[in-house]
Order: structure tokens, then C-alpha cells, then sequence
């Protein structure tokens, strides 16, 4: 049988899906990702995280998105996510009282484990928006990618029987996702961060963007050549004022067209995008000085 | 049948109604909605919000109040509201212990996937008295309007079976009211905003305003230009105070009479109001300084 | 029968009480009860907030106070009064495990819609001593006078069955006392003082007061002037100074003798008052500085 | 019978048990507490305030201290006591889940109401140890002394039934006493503070100390001069030290022996507790300078 | 029967154990605790408190150490030690739900109480390392040595019977080790001061450190000489540097052989405990200032 | 039988194995270790303190490392880990309600009596993650290595029976791990540390590292010699920076190929980590400064 022969799910895909990042970038993506196991896309709101963690995940395993999802789980950390709800807990079980239940991440380490040949992936979605220090505990250990052995295994505090060892396989990988804008929500842990690869995704209002928009979108040349110009302005502001910085650029998803989705009338599409999300985002950033952030709007918009 | 040829609720009723912003305004709040998925109504308290907030829903789904309700719910975020209730969580069973109960969110899930054809709307007011983030908790990166489809479900911290994987439908709409002013309960969350769109509501002293009042309440132009101009100097020295800005203006509802309830004697309407709600609220807006607070408050109703 | 045609108790009975309010100004509160549903008393510690707060709602009511009580129920707010308490809650119920239970606002509720044709009253005294904005939750939206009606009800977080909505009706209204002296302790909650209209109390060392202590007290005018100016100057100078304010005056319910409580001495009634009340007070605003303390209390009975 | 003619424990009593306070000081106390119901003794630690709160309980109830004990109740305050403990609060009772159960001062209510003729009194020491907003919670307002009657009754967070209102008899007394030294450990609650009478005990290093040192402990004229002297300039440095004050004075009974206990040595007894109380405390006082409370302690016990 | 003529254990054992403190010195601690009942040992890390607060023990109740301990209860205070650790609190019974269990300090009470005559004592190591004021709760009062009788007793919180009320027995002695150091985990509680007596040790390389070490562990005098040159002028830089003082002290039991146990090498023992004892230490000290850090660590053991 | 004539594991076999630590360091370590019971290897993260504190317990041991395995227990801390995970504490038991389960200290304690005359070793990595305060509540007073005796037992706040008493034996070792620079971790806390002994571990880019490296990566000299020389200046500027130090400093694991893995293409391998794992870091050291850390990054890998 050949069906092994070639993945059917490459870099590629993820180019021809709409990824506006290199081919060459991408691969030295999923290298990374292959030797530290562990690997953070950080980036502005808006510069498609998320979106290429899976994709990455799909190329690593190698199958297309609806085989290789059975193979992938995806969470996403908030300030409730706890400790008991990843590793393993107490969970109510009605009448009979309380139960230790594996999180999701045991949960992946024992699918990973009975099938060890191949890869599973485990995506962490707003990885800085839980604690991570929390919810990770003594699993943080675990992760580096030079313990990924029986003989480097470790007791969790909580155990099913005396003696119970844990460590996480070498096929197991975690692609987290960072907004960095939101710095306030995370904890900055030196320790949790050696553990992890980081990859910068930063906005793309380049040539790949326009092709799309003038693809999908059926957006004109000289329209997309104004927006460029004008976002790339106010992100070069935003990069350089002091209470904020390259984190908090505009990304390009807010001004990016779904596959196919033409748009009738761009300047009308641009101004509502501008007036209900860019320029509330700008109020929020000059808070203290909303005529700053209000003249920046005009200025996108502006014939 | 052509019963279901023309929608019976539409902008124009909203406006019928007595909603004083511009129907072309309100046209261009369904259409963000209608794309974004997720809007947010922000502004001063007293300017409408909750109740535009619940006629756009009527208007997006097209039937009268009556007949609409069914498929509009509406909750108030608080301090001790928790992703618990609003989304999942273990609740007491009396001596059956803890049982699993999914919140009004996947109550809204569950209702729109069912009936998919159909738009459903949420209505979160105050959507900032809570802790959003907490509350949302990973249903947060559910709500971006282009991951309303079953590939991109992800798991929650409490399952009901393993591997269960949720997403938001594409039918299914939340309106968040947000009262700029109480920002010190606010979470700015970057993340959370990205998700929406936003429209902010004015106090509106303009002659929709005036028309409705002398109609409804019996008052007499020169009374309601008097109150008009005084409450615009107002609400520009509001704007202006280091510590207050627009978000503290004072909005018209604290100035609108009910339809059909004629105001017997304006002058002791207007004087009352100010005594009691409005003088109340300067001198808390310029605690540090009660001389200032009493000279604005006179000001007003000063013949 | 002609037992309804006239109120039972009116505002010139709580003048005949002993209140020192004139009635217009009384007559102006329940007006705005009335029409705004929610009032707050607010003024300075001694100046007979509660007192007046229950005679307001039994002159709202009609009835005498014994009658009117059944319909009048009144709770005091503090650090550790919560939703659960107020709105809903989970109660242990021995072996039977916890059980919902309505709190107070929705025990009125229930029995201002049963009766919908009489006034409720629910007194919350020390409004601020809690926090407004965790034990009302979402009914705080549901106060607003114009929102008291089916098609505005909400969802509470724990709804007894599915879809329950709730509202407040028109017939119930809700006075709170307010010290300002206590900030400290309070919430000052833009959302939640919206909903309410606010009087001011102050210290009435007047005609009404000397009045009564003279007839009640048999205290001698010259004596009672005497009083009257020094603790009008002391008021002075408290609201003059930096970290304290006019919230922070001596209230006349100090030196206001009971109903037929002749005093024997009255020059030792005083000295006792001000050594065991009022400089132990002083000493307390005048906390850094002792000397400044002892001096103003002399000055209070310096022959 | 004249068995109940004279009571059989009054001030002077109180006086002859070695209270060095003169007895009208002690009666206008005693007045106070008749009038105002609730009363604290303040002072710096060692002014005999936990003694004389108890004495003045049998003084008002006027039975000897064996006899009045039974309607005397003491408590003391501190940071894990809560309104659970004080009022009412659920209570663990073994397989029988958790059962209501009232707190001490709710027992006092229905042990003075059910023999209302005679006095009561709570003691509560370190009153300002706790944190008497929370445990006092709604009987704050009940505790006031007009407001002891039925009519005034409000409603509990935890009710036994529908519409259980409860108040404090005017027959219940309540004595705190509270260091001012240890202020950090209070809250400084105006609402609190307008409920109670306060009276302040100062160190006595006077003729009474005296002449009860000499006669119980045996201790010489001179080296009683010596002393009060010491002590007295040592106090008047605390008193003007700026981070401390008249609060942090050193008390009498650091250096009052026991009834009878005769001193073998004066001068050892007195380097002894210089030595192991004294200067410990002085080093405590003046932490960041150790020398000058080096210096301090040896100027007291320097021949 | 001769065998209770005199005790076994006396002052002179403790000073034959290895203890550096002159017996004098030891006579009056003994005298300070019969009297008060309640001593802490107070001084730097290494000074031999809890050895000494143990040693105290036995001699008070004139036992050998073997016989004494039954006698001798010890607990170390901890950040999560609760009240209801050490006083009373409901616990765990399995299936039979909570159980209300008395703490260390009511199971000695009672043990002191039915053998009366007879002294029993409480050690309680690190005193200032839990919240001490949490822990002994309303026992605080109770403490005080003049309040060991049961017309002193008070209710405590959670009470096994209506009207239970507890007193400490005389015959009850406390004794408490606390670290100056570490002074960031005390709470500074004056009223808990008050119960105690105190007394400091300081670090000893005195003569009767000197004999020990020559003894036991074969140390030259030279060396002796020398290490207690250095460490005597390290420790004088320490009670000077500013962030430091006294209680940042070296302790002798650093560099105090065990009994027997001979130095082989005595400059490589030196070294080897400059090196990862002291040196680490000094760099904690001046954590800003590594260098200086350094030099003093290399002064210590520079040839 | 000579099969224990000579220990199976020893120092020589750490250094075959690949530690850079020179045999003498590692011998002194094993000695401080053996005396003081406890010891802590401290360090910049990626200087091989976990892997080394696993190879010291199996030297001790003097088993190969599958046989000494069973007698290491390995945990980490972190900030939700308990003294109930440790120690003991109330674990839930299904219907049965809760259980008294003691942790893995009391475990290790168990196991390390019953077989006295061998050594067992608990390894606690990241030591300084969680609250060691807390986590070893009073096992902390029994760390200490005098007190490793009967005698010395003291009593738990969780007891199994009355009386229980428990001490840590002389032939239970504990060896932590503590990262330097996640510093505000760490509860500096001094109690604790003067259990314990500390060895610093600092990066290795020597000739120990360039051996292994030019050996198992097949690196050549010459690129050795550059990255050694670039990271020591990097390494000296980060010990020199106000707000780093030489905790920061970067560890030499971030740069040494695993055993038998040749590195292919040396420059990509080195660009790769500094892009995705050095330069991150360095921007999280310089977060305020972006453009100084991508200098730095880039003078890393300037040709």
C-alpha cells in the first residue's frame, strides 16, 4: 500500500489556505516545534494565531484537518482555569461523593502513550490569559522536551495509587498562543518559558494580503495600496508610543474578507470596520486623550 | 402562505417606538451586528442602552416584541456573576449531590443549533460590572464571528463526556450594554473587545428629543430649549473635568417623560429631578469640592 | 363603607412624631418615591434616617405603623450579606443537602405582585455598609421604575426551571438610609445611583428641635441656645476641615431627648453626652492631632 | 422578705476589690451604660479594662459576682470570629448535614427577653480584635438604645421562618473593651462608634496604686516614689513619640502585685519585669532605633 | 519514700548538656516563667532556642527528659496553622460528616486540669511564624496569669454544650521559640506581647562555647580563637548594615560540633560550611550588593 | 558474595554521564549533603540542577540508577501545591466522605524508617515555586538535622491518633532545586533556610561543555570558541544590568546537543535557538527596552 507514502497535509496547505506567512518561515516553525516539543505563536490581536496553530498541527501529523483532529485538542486558558481542571482533580459525581478525574492533559499523555508512533498535539489557546504557573503545577517540569522519558517521571499531588509516577510522552507537542497586548493577564515565568519555543507572528498588509483581498475580497489595487499605507502609519504610532508598543498593532484579520466573501461597497465596509472596531480599540489605547484617538480614526478614513 | 413574505419588526418601528438616533444610525448597528456576530451598545447611563439593545434584537430577527421574546434572553453581568452560570457548572441537587448544568449560554447554544435557520439573540446589560473574563472563560475565542462552525469546537473545563467539544452556531447574536462610566468595574480586556463591535450612544438633547417631550410629556418649547442648552453646558463642563470625560455626561432619560404622561407643572418636574437625581450625582462626580458641585446643580434650574 | 375614604397616617403624623423635617420637604420625598420607585436618605450619623425612612413608607402606605408593618419589611446591608441572602441562594437543609431559597427582595416580590394594588415597602438600612453592587446582582436592573413590567423581566443565575424570568412590579418601592460619613465602606456605584432618587438629612439643632426638647425634655431655652450655637460652630468647623465634611457633622438624635424623657440635670446631661460621645468622636477625626480633639470638646462645656 | 431591699454588690464593692478608678467616676460609668445600653472601656494594655467591664456587669445587675455570673456572658473578639459565631450561622452536625444554629448574642436576646425584668450583660473583649462590622452584621442597627423594642425589629440574613423579625431587648447590656494600642487590628467604624458610651482608662501610678502596693505587697514608700516616677516620665515620652501616643502608655498592672503577694525583693521584682515586659515592649516601640530603647529601659531601673 | 524529695532534672543538667547560658541566667528565666506562665525565647537563627525551651520544660517540672516529655506537649506554628488546628474546630469523620475536635491547647488543658498539682507545659516552636492572633483567638485572653481561674472562663466560638465555658489551669505553662529574623512573618500584636514574658539569646562564642568545641569536637584554640574573632566582627557588621540589625545575627550553633564528634579537619569544616551555609546567607543579606556580600564570606575564611 | 563490596554508582559515573562540575565540586556537595541532610542546588535556569540532583541521590544511594530509583521520591512544587499534598490532609473518598491521606513526605518518612539503615531521598524541584512555608508547615522544625530523633518529635496539626508524635530519621535526605531568577517566586524565608545547605551551579561553557559538544554534536572548535566567547559577553552585560543580575544569566543547556545527537548544520542550529528561544528571553529581560534586546540577540549571531 502507498496511502503512507506522502502526508497528505503540507506546509503547503497551509499557504494555499490562506496563510500570508512564507513557506520557508512555516517550516522552520514545525522544526522548532519538533525538536522543543513546545512551542508559543505571540503576537498582536488580529495576526491569525490561532488559526495557524491548528494548521501547524495538522502538517506535523501529517493528515488532512477532519483525520488529523482526532489527534489534536484544543483548550483555551481563563482566569477560572485551574490546576484540577488540566492535570487532574476531584469532580462531583452526585450521590457518590467526589471523584478523581484526569484533565485534559493526562487525558492527551494516555492517548499519546498507547499510540506512540504517532504525533498528538494539545493547543493552548490565550495560553497567558489562565495562570499558568497554576494550572500547569508539577507538570511544568514534564514538559521540557529532554524529560520526555519514564525515567524522568514525577508524583502529582494528587495519586491514584502509592508510587504513581507520571511524564508526559516524546510524541505528545503543545502549541500555545500569546496576546501579548494583553501583558496584565500574564505571568511573566521564567521557568514556564525556557520550556516553550517562541515564534513572533506580527501584521501582514503585504503582498500575499493583497493578493488575497483582491482574490477573495474583490477588493481594488488602489484601495488595498491606501489601506496598507495608512495602517502601516498608525501601527509605526502605536509601536512607538510609550504605553504601548509593537503588541498592540492593528493585525490584519480586521481587514481581511472571508474566502469568497467579495465585498459590494470597500470604502462603506472600511469605515464601519474603522468606526465599531478600530477606533473604540484606539479610545481604549489614549484612553486619558480621546481626541489623540479620534484623530487617528479620521486619519484612516480620511479621503 | 405569505405570511412570512415581510419581517414585523423593523428599524422603522424602533424609531416609532421613540428611539431618538437617526434610522440610517440604527441600520448600520444591525449590519455590524449582523457580520460581527458579537455588539456592544456603550455610553453614559441614561441613554438608552438596555432598550435599543433589545429592540435591534427584535429587528434582527423580524418579529414583534411579543412573538420575538421567545428567542431573545437577557441576563445582567454583577461581581458575583460566574462562568458557573453562565456557562457551566456544578450546581446542589438537594441530596442528590452536585449535578452538571449548563448556563444560559449553552441553554442559547443548544436553542439556536436546534432551529438553525432562525436568528437567536443574547443580551448581556452591564456587560462590564462583571468579570467578562471570567465569566466568558473559554467560550471568549467561541464568540469571533469566523469560528461559528463545528471545526473549530474546543473543550470545556467541565465535560459532560469525554472528548465533548463545543462551538457557537453562526445564528446566534449577543448584545453587551456597557456603561462607559462605571469603568472602574471594568475589565479592559483586549482580547474580549476584539470579539465585538461597538457603537457608542450620546445623550441626546436634539429635536427628536424635543419632539417626543412635547408630545408626550405636554412641554413647552421654550422649556425645553432652556433645558436643552443648560444640560449641553452641562455635559461639555462634564467633558472636560480632568477626572470625568464624556462617559459622565448626563444622559436624556433622566429627562424624558413616559408616553402619554403629560407633565403637570414643568418647572417642579425639572427641579425635583435635579434636586434628587441630578445634584446628587454632581456632587459625587466633584466629592473633593461640594461648592462646585451645588453651583452647577443651581445653574440648571436658575430661572 | 367609609373606612378607606381617607390614609390612616399621613405626613402631618410624622411631624406630629417628632420629626423636624418640614412637611413640604416630606411631601417632596414621597413624591419622588412615587414616581421614581427608589429613594436613598442620606446625611450625616444622628439625623434620623431609619426613623424617617419607616414613616415615609407607612405615610406611602396609608396605614397606621402597626397595620402598615406587615407590608414593610426592612434589613440592614453589611460586609458579609451577600446575593445568596438578599436575591436567591443555595440553603443547607440538614440531611436533605441544599435547597434554593428566595431572599428577601424575592420573598416582596411575590407578595407585591400577589397584591397589586398596594404599596410594598422594603427598607434596606445602611445601604452602603455592603456592597450594593454583589448583593442586588442583576437586579439592580430590574430596579429602574421604568423596567418594572413582564416584558423587561431577566434571567436571575439560578432560575428554579428553565426560562424563568423575573421582574420587579411597580408596587414595590425600596428605601435606603446612606451614612456618608462611612464611605469608606461604600461602593459608590454610578449604575446603582441611577436608579435612585436622594435626599440629604442634615442636623436640625432649629426651632422644630428646640421645640420639642423644651416640651419633652423640660430643658430651658437658654440652655438649648447655647447648644444650638455650639454645636452649629463645631459643625462648622468639621465641615471645614481637610479630611472631613459636612458628612461628617454632629446630628441633633446626640442631644435630642425621648418622648417624655424630662432630663433632671441638664448641664451634667450634656457634659456626659460630650465626654462619652461626642470627644471620643472628635477624637477619632482628629486622630493625628489629640490636643486639637480635647480642645473642641472643651469648648463644648466650657461654662 | 428584704432579701432584695439593697443590692448586694455595688460600687463601692468594686472599689474595695482593688480598682484604683474613684467611685463617682464609676458611677457616672454605671449611668452611662443604664442610658446608652452599650459602652466600651478603652486604654492602653494594662489598664485593668477586662477587670472592671465584668465588675460593672455585677455592679448593674447588683449580685454578687458567684450570683450575677449567670447573666453575664463573656466573649472575646478576633480575627477568625465571625458573624456566624455572634449571631447565627450553620452549624456541622455530623451525618445530619448543617443545622441553624444561634450565636451567642442571639442566646443573650432570648435569656434577658424571657426574664425582662432583670439586666443582662455581654462582655466582649478586644472588641476591636475582630472585625465588628462583619460579626455584628444587621444587629448593628438593633443594638442602638431606642431602638429596643419589638417595633423596631428587622430581619436576619438567616431566618428560622418566613417573617422572623428580631430585636434586642432594652434589658440586654453590652461592655467592650477595646486597646487602643493595637489600632491597627480595628476597624474605625463611625456606625459602630455612634451605638456606644466610651470611657477612657488611663495608667494609675497614684495614691490608690500606692497604698494598695504597700499594703497587699509589702512594697516600701521610697521605692513606690521611685517608680510612679520613672514610669510617669517614661509614660510622658510615649505619649509624645511620634509613631506612638498616649494609647501605647505602659499600664499599672505590669507593676500591681496580687492581693497578698507579698514582694521579697523590690528591686529584683522590678528589674525582673523591666527586663522580660518592659524592655521587650520599648524595643518593640522603637524597633528601627534599639539603642534608645535600650536607654529608656535601663533609665528605669538605674539605682 | 525518698524518691520526690528532690527533682532530677535541675538547671545544672541543662548547663551539663552543652547549654552556653550561665545557670544564674537560667534561674531567673525559670523564675519569669513560674510567675508568668508564659515566655518566649527570642533571638537570631542558631542561638539554640527550641534546644533551650525544652530543657526549661523539664526543669519546671523537675523530671528527667524521658519521664518530663509525657508532660511536654510541642507544636511549631506555620502559615496554614488555623484556630481550629489549635483550639477547637470541626474535622472530617468519614461518612459520619464533621465532628467538633478539640485542638492541642484544650486537650493540654484538660490534661493539666486532672492533675493539678502538677506542671505541664506547651511548647510552641516559630510563634511568629503563624498568625498568632488567628490561632489562639479568644484563648488570648485567657492566657494572662491572672486570669487562671474558673471564674475567669469565657465561651468560645464553637461551644460542645450551651454555657460551656474555659479557662487555662494554672498549672498550664506556655513556652514560645520566635525568630527575629524572619520578622516579615510575624504580626506584631501587642496585646499577645503583653501575655508574655521575654527573653533574648544572643550568639555565644564565648568560653563555654570554646571548652564545648575543644572537647567535643577536638578543635585547636588557635582556630577557636580566630572563627570567633571573624564571626564576633561579621556580626557587628551585621547589627549595623541598615536593612539588618541584631537579630540578622550568625548563631553559634553554626559552627558548634555535635557531642563526640571530633573535626578531622577543622579549616575544611570551616570552609565547607562558610561556603553553603553562611556565604548563601550573606548573599540573602545583601541581596543588591553581591559583591560586598562576597568579600565578607572570603574575610571569614581568608588564611 | 562481594556484590556489595563496592557502590554501583558513583561520582565517576556523574561525570561520564556528562556533568561539567568538576569530581572534587561534586564530592564536596555529596559531603554537605551527608552532614547537613539537606541541600539545595541553586541556580540560572538551564544549568542542569534537576539532572544533577537525581544523579547526587543515586551516588548517596550507590545504586545505578534503575535500582536507587525506588528509594527517590521526586516532586516540584508550585503555588497551588499544599501541606496537605505534602504532609497530610483530608482527601475526599467517594461516598465515604474524607479520609486523613499523608503526603509524600510523611510517606518518604515511612518508608525511610522502616529501612533505617539505607538512604532514601526526596527531591523537590522548583523548590521556591511554590510557599515552602506553608507546604512544610512544622516538618520545617524537623528538617533540621540535629533533630532527626525520636526526642525531637513533635506533634502535627493533623493527627492520627492522640499523642501521635513524628520526626524526619537521620537517613531521610531532601535535595531541592531553586531557579534564582524567578525570584518573586520564592519566599525568602530564613527559618528554612538555615536547614539547609546551598550549592550555586552556574553556566558551563568550559572545556568540559566544548568537549561533550565537539564529541556527541560533532560541533567544530572553532564555532565552540565563538559561542562560548558570545555568550560569556551576553552572560557578563545580563549580570551587570540593574534590574538582572547573575541569576538571569543563560544557562549552558540551551546550547548543548543531546548524547549521540551531531548537529547538522551548526550556524542554523545556533540561529534557530537564539531566534526562538534566546532572543524572547532577552526581550522579557529588556521589556522596556526592545530595540537594546534585538541588538543583543543579533550580536549573538553576526557572522
Amino acid at each position: 500500500m502507498t496511502e503512507a507514502t506522502a502526508p497528505s497535509y503540507t506546509l503547503a496547505d497551509i499557504v494555499a489556505d490562506g496563510c500570508f506567512v512564507p513557506q520557508p518561515d512555516l517550516a522552520a516553525m514545525l522544526e522548532r516545534l519538533g525538536t522543543k516539543k513546545n512551542l508559543v505563536l505571540q503576537g498582536p490581536p488580529g495576526t491569525g494565531k490561532t488559526w495557524l496553530a491548528k494548521r501547524l498541527a495538522y502538517a506535523l501529523i501529517g493528515d488532512p484537518p477532519e483525520r488529523a483532529r482526532e489527534r489534536v485538542r484544543v483548550v483555551q486558558f481563563h482566569p477560572s482555569y485551574a490546576y484540577e481542571d488540566f492535570v487532574r482533580g476531584y469532580r462531583p459525581k452526585g450521590r457518590e461523593g467526589l471523584d478523581l478525574v484526569d484533565g485534559i492533559l493526562l487525558e492527551a499523555v494516555q492517548a499519546a502513550t498507547a499510540e506512540g508512533d504517532r504525533p498528538f498535539v494539545l493547543v493552548i489557546e490565550e495560553i497567558n490569559r489562565g495562570n499558568p504557573a497554576q494550572i500547569f503545577g508539577e507538570t511544568l517540569t514534564l514538559l521540557e522536551h529532554d524529560k520526555r522519558e519514564r525515567s524522568e517521571a514525577i508524583e502529582l499531588a494528587y495519586r491514584r495509587f502509592d508510587g504513581e509516577r507520571v511524564y508526559l510522552p516524546p510524541n505528545l507537542y503543545v502549541i500555545g498562543t500569546m496576546n501579548l497586548a494583553d501583558r496584565s493577564l500574564a505571568l511573566v515565568d521564567l521557568a514556564l518559558r525556557r520550556r516553550f519555543a517562541f515564534v513572533t507572528l506580527t501584521p501582514r498588509f503585504d503582498a500575499a494580503w493583497r493578493a488575497w483581498c483582491a482574490r477573495e475580497g474583490r477588493l481594488p489595487e488602489a484601495f488595498l495600496d491606501r489601506v496598507a499605507t495608512r495602517i502601516a502609519a498608525l501601527n509605526a504610532e502605536i509601536a512607538d508610543a510609550p504605553s504601548l508598543g509593537e503588541p498592540f498593532a492593528i493585525g490584519h484579520s480586521y481587514l481581511t474578507p472571508g474566502r469568497g466573501r467579495a465585498v459590494a461597497d470597500p470604502e462603506a465596509w472600511f469605515q464601519a470596520i474603522v468606526a465599531t472596531e478600530i477606533a473604540p480599540l484606539l479610545e481604549e489605547y489614549w484612553y486619558e486623550d480621546p481626541a489623540t484617538a479620534r484623530a487617528k480614526a479620521e486619519a484612516l478614513v480620511r479621503p
